[in-house]
C-alpha cells in the first residue's frame, strides 16, 4: 500500500487511463451490526489496503453512506483497478439480486443493498451472508485451503458456520447451509435468541457466555467479586469480562471458560458426525481470544465422534482471523461467474 | 413380472440372444445385518421383480452366497436384461472399489464385496452405504423427487441420513455426510452405541426406544404390566412391543411413544437449521410404524427452527418405505458414470 490515499472515484478514473498496467482488485466489505470493515484484495486474495469504521444506527441510507465513506478512505492504491465488490452481511440475503431480506442487528428488512452499491460504485456487486463469506475466505486463503470437505464454525457474538464440499460452497434452500449455531446441544436447555432452546449458540456464543457468567455470579456471589468489579455490575458482565478475568486467574471465570470449551467440543463432535468434514476450521472472536479452545475441541472430537469421521478430520484454527470476511467477500466478487452470481 | 422365475444366468443368456428388444434393468441389493432384500429395477426406477431372505451369520462367503441365491430366486423376467448391480450396506464403504471397510452388524472388516459380486455376476457393481442408497432412492423416485436441497433421515434400528444439494448426493470425507443420528440432542445425556452420549440415535432409534421403555418399566413397575406381558420379560421389551401396546392404548407405551416424537422433532428442528433443506423426508422402520410422528415433527420444525429455514422446508414421509434401499442401489448402478463410480 502506498502512502497516498486517493479517493475511490479519482483512483478509478486514473487507472482507467492506463488499463494495460493496472492490476485487478476487488473490494471486500464485511458489514456487522455496529461496524463495517473494508479491504481491497488482489486477484490472489492478498489484502492491498484496508480500513474499518463504526456505522450509524438508523436509516439504511446512512449505513450505505458509511460503507461508501469507508471505501473512499481505503481508496485504491496506484497500480490497481477495482473490478467488483463483495459484501458479507450478518443476516439473510437473496444472492440473486443482493437483496438483504432480514438483518436483525441492522434492523433491515428487504433492503436492496446490492442494487444501491452497484449504482454507487458502478461495479458488479455480490451480496452474501457474512458467515458464507468468511467460509469462502478461509477456504481460498486461510486454514481451509485445499480441503475438499470443509466445515467452518465461527464463534463470536453468535455462532455460524459454512460448508464446502467437492469444490463448492453449499448454499441450502435459504442460503443458510451450515448454520450450525442452532443445531441442538441440550434439547430443552438454555433459552436461545432463536425460537428454540438448547442450541449450541445458547451455550458458547459471546452473549451466552455473558448470560452464563451473570447467572454463575448470582448463584455464587462469593466467587463473583472479580467479575463484578471488572464489569461494574452483574448485568454488565460480558464475554470479554470473562476472558480477561480468566487470563488473570480468577477461578470462577476459568471455570466458565473451561465449560465453554467442553460445550463447544461436545457440539462439534456431533457436527463432525453429521457433516463428515476432512477439515474443521474454528474462527470468530471467541476463538481469537481463546485459541486454547482449539486443542480441547480437537481432543473431544477425536474421543467422541464416530471413529471413521474422527479419523478423517483435522481440527484447526482460522488463519485469517477477523480478515476472513473481507477477503472472502472480495473473492466471491472475483469468482462471481463461477458461483453463478449476476 | 411373469409367473416364471428363470435363473439369473439363464435369463441373461436368453436376453443376450435378443439384445435389441431387451429392456435395461439393474439389480438393487439392500444388505442389512440379518437379511438381504433384492429388486430388479428398470431404467425408470420401477421395481420389476423383488425378493428378500434371511442371511447366514458367520463367514462373509456364506453371506455372499445368500445374496446370489436371493438374486437367482428373483431372477430376470423375460424382456429385461440386467446392466449392473448396486448394493447398499449398513456400514462404512470405500466406493471407489466397493470395499466394505467396516460393517459392525455383519462383523465384516475389509471385505471386497464389490470385487466378489462383479466376479460372480459379470456385471458392473456399485457398493455404497445403505442410508446413502435410500436417500438416492427417495430423491429419484420417492418423496424427495425434484427437491434441490434434500435431507433424508431414516429412523430404524439406528438413525442415519443423507443429503442431496444442487443435484448431488453429498459424500463427505468418509462417505458419512448426513450421518445425523450422531449429532447431539442432549449433551451428556443417554449413552449411545457410539463413543458419545446424548446423540439423537440414543433417544429415538429402535434400540433406544427399547432401552427407554425397559427403564420406564423398572422405574414404574405398576404401569409396566402390559409391556412386560407382551414381551415376556422386561429385558425382552423391544420397540415393536411399545408400538403394539401404544396402538392398543397402554398409557405407558403411549407416553414413551409421544416422547419419542418430541425428541425427534427437537433434534430435527436443529438439523433443519444446520442443513437448510427444502425438503425433509422421514423414513425407516420406526416411521413406517409411526406415521403419526411426521405431523408432530412438522409442527415442531415450524415452531422451533429459525424462521427462514422453517419456511423453506417441507416435512414429508418417505414414499418408498422399505423399498428405498433396493431402488436407490439400483439407480446408483444405473447412474454410476454420473456418480463417478468405476
Amino acid at each position: 500500500m502506498t502512502g497516498e490515499r486517493p479517493s475511490l472515484r479519482a483512483s478509478r478514473a486514473k487507472s482507467r487511463g492506463d488499463p494495460g498496467r493496472a492490476r485487478s482488485a476487488y473490494f471486500g466489505i464485511d458489514l456487522g451490526g455496529t461496524k463495517v470493515a473494508v479491504a481491497l484484495v488482489d486477484e490472489g486474495g492478498r489484502v492491498v489496503a484496508q480500513g474499518r469504521q463504526l456505522i450509524h444506527h438508523g436509516a439504511a441510507s446512512l449505513v450505505l453512506d458509511d460503507i461508501l465513506a469507508c471505501l473512499t478512505s481505503v481508496g485504491v492504491p496506484r497500480g490497481y483497478r477495482p473490478r467488483g465488490a463483495g459484501v458479507g452481511v450478518a443476516g439473510q440475503v437473496r444472492r440473486s439480486d443482493g437483496m438483504v431480506l432480514y438483518a436483525p442487528n441492522l434492523k433491515w428488512r428487504n433492503y436492496p443493498l446490492g442494487h444501491r452499491l452497484r449504482a454507487a460504485l458502478r461495479l458488479p456487486v455480490v451480496v452474501t451472508n457474512d458467515v458464507q463469506a468468511e467460509t469462502y475466505g478461509e477456504w481460498h486463503r486461510g486454514a481451509g485451503r485445499a480441503a475438499n470437505d470443509l466445515l467452518c464454525v465461527f464463534i463470536g457474538t453468535g455462532v455460524g458456520g459454512g460448508v464446502v464440499t467437492d469444490g463448492r460452497l453449499l448454499s441450502g434452500a435459504a442460503h443458510a447451509f451450515g448454520e450450525v449455531g442452532h443445531s441442538m446441544l441440550v434439547a430443552g436447555g438454555r433459552r436461545c435468541h432463536c425460537p428454540a432452546s438448547g442450541c449450541i449458540e445458547a451455550y458458547v456464543s459471546g452473549w451466552a457466555i455473558a448470560v452464563r457468567a451473570q447467572e454463575a455470579v448470582r448463584r455464587t456471589p462469593e466467587l463473583g467479586d472479580d467479575l463484578v468489579r471488572r464489569a461494574g455490575s452483574v448485568e454488565a458482565i460480558a464475554a470479554d469480562t470473562v476472558t480477561e478475568a480468566s487470563r488473570e486467574g480468577d477461578p470462577l471465570a476459568r471455570q466458565i471458560s473451561e465449560e465453554t470449551a467442553q460445550f463447544l467440543g461436545l457440539g462439534l463432535a456431533g457436527l463432525v458426525n453429521a457433516f463428515n468434514p476432512s477439515r474443521l476450521v474454528l474462527g470468530g472472536g471467541i476463538i481469537d481470544h481463546h485459541p486454547e479452545y482449539v486443542p480441547v475441541v480437537r481432543r473431544l472430537v477425536r474421543r467422541l465422534a464416530q471413529p471413521p469421521a474422527a479419523r478423517a478430520v483435522r481440527v484447526v484454527r482460522s488463519a485469517l482471523g477477523p480478515d476472513a470476511g473481507v477477503i472472502g467477500s472480495a473473492l466471491l466478487a472475483r469468482d462471481r461467474k463461477a458461483e453463478r452470481h449476476p
